[in-house]
């Protein structure tokens, strides 16, 4: 385990920086006849976010004592699925969302069509990125694209998403909420943990085992979280429609355990999480900070 | 090159059988809580296509010497490419289509946020597909990969589908309509040649550049008989509505060039295409009688 040298901010604001430069460097330019799908591309990515998947790539990376620099190209793969995914979610015929962060959803700033393209192209740049990897091995390099797919498509994220739609109206049983969960946000989530423990080229099978199960436990805990916040907050704070899911009556932590019961839910979630580091040797790793930080954030 | 050792049609009828098959397995089974988005995503794919794109691919393994066992993981993926773009390009926003080889299209047969949903979990597909990719080294499959994000992406297909729709309603000059068609249509068949090529194994630099050539040629002919096609068919025969395009009054070969201009047209691509083979000591392998048939068909 390699140790951490700086407080959890400057690392944020380090590699939030070179992600974002990571990004740019992948955005075509809008210009000539395609300039607004391109444009529009470069808003639904350089929008100020969080780079809460490729933080969590880099801290993996750093914990187990591999190069940073070496995995940016994994860390914009996983930012620009989640930032497709974003994209089509807020699509009228899914969420019908018109505010992210605090701006104009894609297809209200820009049009339908170009959303529909704009989230398209993302996936399929996700996938280009990986291929940019230096360093690891062709073979390292390849095992990232399945997991990345396998954590994107219908076994993962896509399917998630289709539960979470299906579901709408419905009363689910907490293994079905769980279930949906684990495939709509937290395979990514986990994933993005796998990419940075490859990226690293210093994780056997069982090190990357227990970084699954820390992975899941995180990711779910982040949700729980949201949903939390999903309650607590107003929309000026949220930078999107707040209290949408309990209005369209979609099942969450909150609604399903009530507030109290989703607060304890995350508490036990994280320190799952932190007892799978330990059994890793990785509890003072900036994983653990990271992890406190996703499942304690207030918005 | 390898003689080709049973007719046209006997190779179709006998690969097309086996990618169905290869597909039907990538697939998921239709069952639990997403079994409307697995059997949405079934039913955009086995659907009775024509499956050119893999055809021309094992085609080329073929004239190539390859294994076309090896190749079907490759073509799969590009099938699913294809078939994703189609579902996405169906939706009311973009085409607006309701028909599609004469069933209703996805949005139609089940709801739009399923037709989102499937057009984005047959891409991943489509690249956890290549990664099955058996017999070619690790370094051969990330170039399809690479290669297959390229034909897609913002500089390919999902860019050519942008300008084709920022373009309706403005006259193209012809420069500008052929660009267009190289991106949205012509991508795609050049990487499924070029995937076909480094299935085999046996394909150098040169070789591949040759193939690309080839494949440009022929992409171009296939839509600009998709034009003549448009012009000349009626629905019943097409299978999906006939004389849109004009009626959308989006540009085509025939509308810039006249029909007769645009037989010619295609006529030159043949050639050019045929001559491309030629020089690749290919002219008496599949690649020319599938260029044949592409180009001279009538639906």
């Amino acid at each position: 385990m390699t140790p951490k040298t700086d407080s959890l901010d400057d690392f944020f604001q380090r590699n939030r920086a070179q992600i974002d430069q990571a990004l740019a460097n992948l955005l075509p330019e809008p210009e000539g006849p395609k300039a607004r799908l391109n444009e529009a591309m470069g808003y639904c990515v350089l929008n100020g976010g969080k780079r809460v998947r490729p933080l969590l790539l880099l801290a993996t990376t750093e914990a187990l004592g591999g190069d940073l620099q070496q995995a940016l190209p994994a860390c914009c793969a996983v930012e620009l699925i989640h930032a497709y995914s974003l994209v089509h979610d807020d699509l009228p015929a899914m969420d019908d969302d018109s505010l992210r962060r605090g701006k104009p959803t894609c297809h209200i700033a820009y049009d339908e069509a170009t959303a529909i393209l704009v989230g398209d192209g993302l996936q399929t740049l996700a996938f280009s990125a990986l291929t940019e990897s230096s360093g690891a091995s062709a073979e390292s390099v390849l095992q990232m694209v399945r997991e990345l797919a396998r954590a994107s498509g219908h076994q993962g994220m896509v399917g998630g998403q289709a539960i979470d739609i299906y579901s709408e109206g419905h009363t689910l049983k907490l293994e079905e909420l769980e279930r949906m969960h684990l495939e709509k946000t937290g395979a990514l989530i986990e994933a993005s943990i796998v990419l940075g423990a490859l990226a690293s080229g210093r994780a056997d099978a069982e090190c990357i085992e227990g970084l699954r199960r820390f992975a899941r436990a995180i990711g779910l805990a982040f949700q729980v979280r949201d949903d939390i916040i999903d309650v607590e907050s107003d929309t000026s704070v949220l930078g999107k429609t707040a209290g949408k899911d309990a209005e369209r009556n979609k099942p969450t932590y909150t609604s399903l355990l009530g507030l109290e019961q989703a607060k304890l839910k995350a508490l036990q979630l994280h320190n799952e999480a932190l007892s799978q580091l330990q059994a890793l040797g990785l509890q003072n790793s900036r994983l653990q900070d990271l992890a406190s930080f996703m499942i304690e954030r207030t918005h």
